[in-house]
């Protein structure tokens, strides 16, 4: 793929956020890799959505040298070359301070997992990594270290930062993310939501990992033909 | 009816959901049986709604096979299977996970009866059936349990699902769960809200299941005229 | 004005209650006074507003004959003629179970008159009317004896139902009502809102009710010209 | 710029506010300070927002008389007016009803700064200035006093403004703080969030000042290059 269908793609990522709810302003930001594995395309620091489009987007190299761009990159750059550079599985991050998410976040909590939907998308909590300063090196380090096998994480007192093979992947964590900060802060304000157990988050992480979007998606079928 | 045209009003049904701020990415998923009583449409699995089309949808038998379907059923299947097998009044159903009706599940808790809206759809609490794991028959068999007469049913810790004659039904009872679990959420936070009286809540239910959209749905024109 | 007018004002009237997020499915109505007094323009029961048109108003006489119409009239439509028929000043009846006033309305409370908005629009506390059962006169004599000179009034385990003298300050108060208890109800969660004192509701109250609006809006031209 | 093309942008920013979601009705407003320095154009009393076009707003002096416009001024303009006054780096000021702020404001409580969104955008607590009656010079007063360097400012039992050196800047504080007020009033809901320490406020205040939206945004850049 081209860097030019890549800076296409990066912006319809990058829309998508405010047209899900989850940014306010200019806040928020998605990249992805390229092919080439040595060069991200990262929304531009500080501008509005509105009007965004492609030749807005900014490439920088794992070092976070610009390459190609007419406005400076996300102030969250670093964060996402960290992770980078530490998963090779990540193709796609994605930063917001979505709201339910980001008040669970500004606890220093991670979202229980008392939902079904819980156990499907992040096989278990949402977890809440420590404090870390935006701009360096701390966030991506605090985020290798603390996420786990969840496409999402809470960075405490600041946001949530999801990851994916792809920008579908990424903006569905931080889709769902929200959606489930939502729930079980609703649930959590009337009374004490209890935990799947662990057999259930593993049965569900499994089924929605493995068959979900497939032809054998229904048990229906695989059970019976 | 033909199976072409209820793909159409199953397709419109689902693109319902999303319009009415009920599901989020992929989740959730509506069905109806066919005339013939043999078939049912269901909504695919892990499909975005943005551009579904009729073509999408998945005609399967009452036993989860596959009979027309460029994709895969949705992961609930089985679970609407079991509804319709059980209940031969029953000709749509709605599974989402929206946010304030899944609380409520995600506490294992009913919806009280604390207001004219409740006992006018449901003729008293939303009952909320116990954990049932997703993807085989359990689901099925603990809605037929514990649903009653309400066309809604929280399941604990999982989220809603809802049932109708029709389609526009099963639709209806989507939209108010979520809208009486929000507001009894909302009232819930602020004290302790009391159920209406037993005498209340046949008195509603009985004017708005025989008179509501009628002739007669204005008490002035039967007592006056 | 002609009846067709007054049926087009009305049907814009209630689709602006979806339009302002204050309804769900078919729930909330609006209705107007005719000029002569002897009629009154409302919306149908149990229908969508998805594609209402004028040709589905019901015009009722003040005993709930109906006059015009291809639907019966919304089943509130006893308590909007009870209203008209006790307050002359009243020409125009908005009722919803908007989710936030209706939340107030569930516990039986007041909206306490702790902002400078309430005091405005409402010269006091919003009050709550006692639990009446819907389809009689019941109702309409209750929000007769309880709504003094507020423009709105909650009903309680049921929802809000506000008056002006005419459709678009019935609108107003219908709109801000939910406002204004979506507010306290926020604040009511974090502590112990304080009412305004008495005269700086009364100075508030004057100033909404006499200035606002008109060329003496704001104080500046008054006080240096 | 042309007093023409001024009424235009105010136009356009009063647009923003129901856009954004800040505001109800007719309420809210945005004014601009001209280049001239001895005019502003602001929102007219009590106009809805629906078809406002730029010869609806008005333009005063400094004293509040009227010098061009077929409608009143905001009620709110002298408090508009004492900012411009007291504070020439101010171009542009809003004020809102916003839910969230408003109910922080309604407890009379600033909003802590224990997320690095509110110390990059505020650079601290948003404050709360005690209560002032709406009209007269003691709101614009009590902003001067209470202000300090946030954009931003909760008026007790009222609402909130913010302050900027132009349009969009008035826009951002207003849209930011609502934001923050909701995820602090989401966080304070579930338990007790914990400011940051004054050394992480004062470096990301600075970050955000200094390098957001400039080539150098990231650290990456700055460290590596």
């Amino acid at each position: 793929m081209m860097l030019r269908e890549l800076r296409e793609q990066v912006c319809e990522g990058n829309l998508a956020l405010p047209r899900h709810g989850l940014v306010a302003w200019t806040g928020g930001n998605l990249s992805a890799l390229a092919d080439s594995g040595d060069r991200i395309v990262i929304k531009p620091s500080g501008r509005l959505y509105t009007d965004m489009t492609p030749e807005d987007m900014v490439v920088v190299d794992l070092d976070g040298r610009i390459i190609e761009g007419i406005h400076g990159p996300s102030s969250d750059t670093s964060s996402h070359l960290g992770i980078y550079r530490g998963r090779d599985d990540v193709k796609s991050v994605v930063h917001t301070h979505s709201t339910y998410a980001t008040a669970w976040a500004a606890l220093g909590e991670e979202i229980p997992c008392c939902l079904t939907a819980i156990s499907d998308e992040f096989g278990g909590p949402v977890p809440c990594g420590g404090y870390a300063r935006i701009g360096g090196d701390a966030i991506g380090e605090e985020i290798l270290r603390s996420i786990g096998r969840s496409p999402a994480i809470l960075m405490k007192q600041h946001g949530v930062f999801t990851i994916g093979p792809g920008i579908q992947k990424a903006l569905q964590a931080a889709v769902m993310v929200e959606d489930v900060a939502r729930t079980m802060w609703a649930a959590r304000l009337m009374g004490t939501p209890i935990p799947l157990p662990e057999e259930e988050i593993a049965a569900n992480f499994d089924r929605y990992t493995h068959r979900y979007g497939t032809a054998q998606a229904s048990e229906g079928v695989t059970g019976n033909v």
